[in-house]
């Protein structure tokens, strides 16, 4: 029975690997659909992604490309399934609403197996697409305290691949991230790395500038530090208040995440020294 | 004789004031060719940029016009002429060069008195248009030795309107900064405020973003913190290296500097609490 | 009390419109919000919007506003209320989507009284906003005979301010227009004027653009070419098949028919020549 | 001794390209700096980019690539060297400059035999870089007669790898196409497809639109009609006229233009069916 596989392979570069690993595809009958490769000269580091189809013994086509592989090799070979995901929000809903028209339409390749919010507030519309909502509520509980009771709630999810902070107001603790390590995508309303931290539209109101942008990224310790996945702008003057500019970054911060989670199911990205290289 | 003048209002906003302007527009025979007006209702500040033509007095209008307006009104009234510019560089002939081509094609509304640079490197491009070069080199001179001779080589060109630092490498100190406030445009090759101070592309690269971006702003006594003009971005990803996003910038760099300088030489641009109105 | 009035004015241009207008402003003790004038010199027509707040008897105004104003002006004293829209569709649920999303945040100054398509795949959707829908199948009929029940159908649902049609993919006729002159905004997905047509996409493939994008316009009897009210564009390569462009493509519309809905709501567009003057 | 060559293919997909090629890369110890391929399904076109390092025997090379491609392959194995462009012109500088400056800069791989112009306006500018003005008048002259003189100064100036149309407003014969055929690229002041034809901003400006753009191309028998290489746009309102669309748009136009003059220089760009694959 013909499948599809996606082959992705980081290590450090060397002479010889396209060869090496198009040898393999073509030996076991593989045909290759398409195939993207980089090499990061700084960190001499060879990045390729492999889409083939054919009949293929998995742990055979693993151990097989092993052994061509420089030992520093990160090597996936993915059959493709729908990948569960959790939504987290707070209050707003561009970001969610964004995400559900699109389950909705199926244009996402993944299982939304609920959505958890530290308020109530999205439950009527998350409730009309037949998707669990859990209120975590954060009131009267320090940060350590509400997140344990999260990450409770995420326990009894099952096994989550990605986890997508559609503007959860929230800070994660490293115990939160070190969980849910490189599975976690937020969307940052702001241009990173500029007007880091708390209500970013309003220092870019502050500073006058005439471009603003939205930050999908991996989430790792150093809050809005992590590996940035996409980005993107538009303009303004100055006559638009904060609030105004915070109204029109939502069409930014919505297709922005939107896109960064469409890229993370079709496993095309990687990350290496905090960047992405993304195929 | 009918002439255009440009008429720039800056105050506290109150009720009235654009039937107490237009009133005098209307009384004095003057016909409004265009007018902008815009009220920053966070600061409860007034701006308006008129544009008419007719016979005027500028005198008699100037305190026609102040007698309306309350007590902190920055009221100019302009009869455009050729603003008269000073280019500064250093290596890089990029900005130069894009400036110096509109300039030939008639394009700019100014004259330009003379460039200005710490190496001689851009003297045969320069003299190709038959205009001053200066070289005032820093080598073997502290920043205030150095800076000196660059203010008596300015003092020397007569008046000036406005000095463009067309990727202009030194930084200014306070002194230069206060001899001519508010006519100074630097050109950022960053998205400001992201990626202050030195190599922005370096660590633009290292942060791993998606956008880069090039920043006009006026200069004032805190590094790369003055009012900005213009802003443009475009998009990268993982393939370019930090000096190609470097190549790359160059296009934004020079486009936005020719932008904000045009706006300059229109008197289009109000400057209020570190941000601009621009008309 | 006071309220908020908008005031849109459209004549020939003449001396003195600006003074004339504040001046009735002033005396009546209204209070300017907001002002925007243009003047298109090609056409010699003034176009005025403004926002003002006080206590107006409305009739008064717009006697006294007329009486200052030339003969050929269109003028509107509008005291904000919800509009009444009905969105149309067929298929497709992004453009739809997405309005819905916006709908349920309260982001839009509007009552939706209705979803009218020719399919019920969107009746589920549709539904779980509590929002009435009507499937007008076209199956069996000739176009007149469909648009005809089409028309009984909106008919029924009272006082309409605006017709969305977001992805209706059915083509109006002549008699469908009129009854809603000027109240009809369409979504075509493509950059107009290019790819004037059935399946823009393709067309755009085939021709092998760089830029694709989506166009929002007010629907007149001549299809795809009424006034144009917003527009925007995404970067392709080679690398994207059609039905790929059609996908990105669809960010595009959704964003771009929301923003010209915002628009028309908070009616800030002039239509002259075939052109929109937008404030 | 190391060199590098680029080596372009362009053939039938079928299994195993990749793994053929790359395996006479590794066998004759060449070094893969960058690698890109693509294959167009709807087609069923292979296109392969390859930047490779070592010492190779380039008729060996190519001799055995061949045998191991299909028969249609259209094969290329460059040894980079500085490529001979002229350039022609009618009498706006912008386009012009823009290249002129960069290769005073050194940023383009490229000798500039030659501008040959239709007047004389710009020989004061082009004389300031040395480089060769050829002025052939058309006054008093039939397009064949004149294209006649055109390609005899062409054919005075040695061979000539691209010919580009830096805004020569004169139509070319299929002869003089044919002549140099894939080797012209044209820059059309407008968004292709929309506006093909005379004055694309009055056009533009008559159609209301909201963004106006510019495309690079390269010339075929039919007018503005050629395979796209390069496109960008930018936003305008309905306060820009016609000329001054067209003066904001003469930016977009020098930086699209450029951008594909450098992919031509850099053997990126592979032409099939009237459309471009660009790595």
């Amino acid at each position: 029975m013909t499948e599809q596989y996606r082959i992705l392979i980081q290590c450090n570069d060397e002479k010889g690997l396209v060869y090496k690993v198009s040898s393999i595809f073509f030996h076991r009958n593989l045909n290759i659909l398409s195939n993207s490769e980089f090499v990061d000269k700084t960190h001499n580091k060879f990045f390729m992604r492999s889409v083939v189809s054919g009949e293929a013994d998995m742990k055979a086509l693993r151990d097989e490309l092993m052994s061509v592989l420089p030992n520093d090799a990160i090597l996936e070979v993915i059959a493709p399934r729908k990948k569960r995901i959790v939504l987290m929000a707070t209050k707003e809903s561009h970001a969610l609403g964004d995400i559900l028209i699109r389950y909705e339409a199926g244009e996402l390749d993944a299982i939304i197996v609920g959505v958890v919010a530290n308020y109530n507030h999205l439950e009527p519309l998350v409730s009309k697409f037949d998707i669990p909502f859990y209120t975590v509520s954060h009131v009267g509980l320090d940060r350590d305290a509400h997140e344990s009771k999260v990450l409770e709630c995420l326990a009894g999810l099952g096994e989550i691949d990605i986890i997508v902070l559609a503007k959860y107001m929230r800070i994660l603790t490293p115990r939160f991230v070190e969980t849910y390590n490189d599975r976690i995508i937020n969307i940052h309303h702001s241009f990173l790395p500029a007007f880091v931290g708390a209500n970013p539209y309003k220092q870019a109101y502050e500073r006058g500038v005439k471009i603003i942008g939205a930050t999908a990224h991996f989430v790792n310790n150093h809050l809005d530090e992590g590996p940035i996945i996409a980005q993107d702008v538009l303009h303004i003057d100055h006559a638009q208040g904060w609030e105004e500019m915070q109204r029109r970054g939502r069409d930014s911060e919505k297709i922005v995440l939107s896109k960064a989670l469409k890229l993370a199911l079709e496993d095309r990205i990687f990350v290496h020294n905090n960047r992405t290289v993304i195929f």
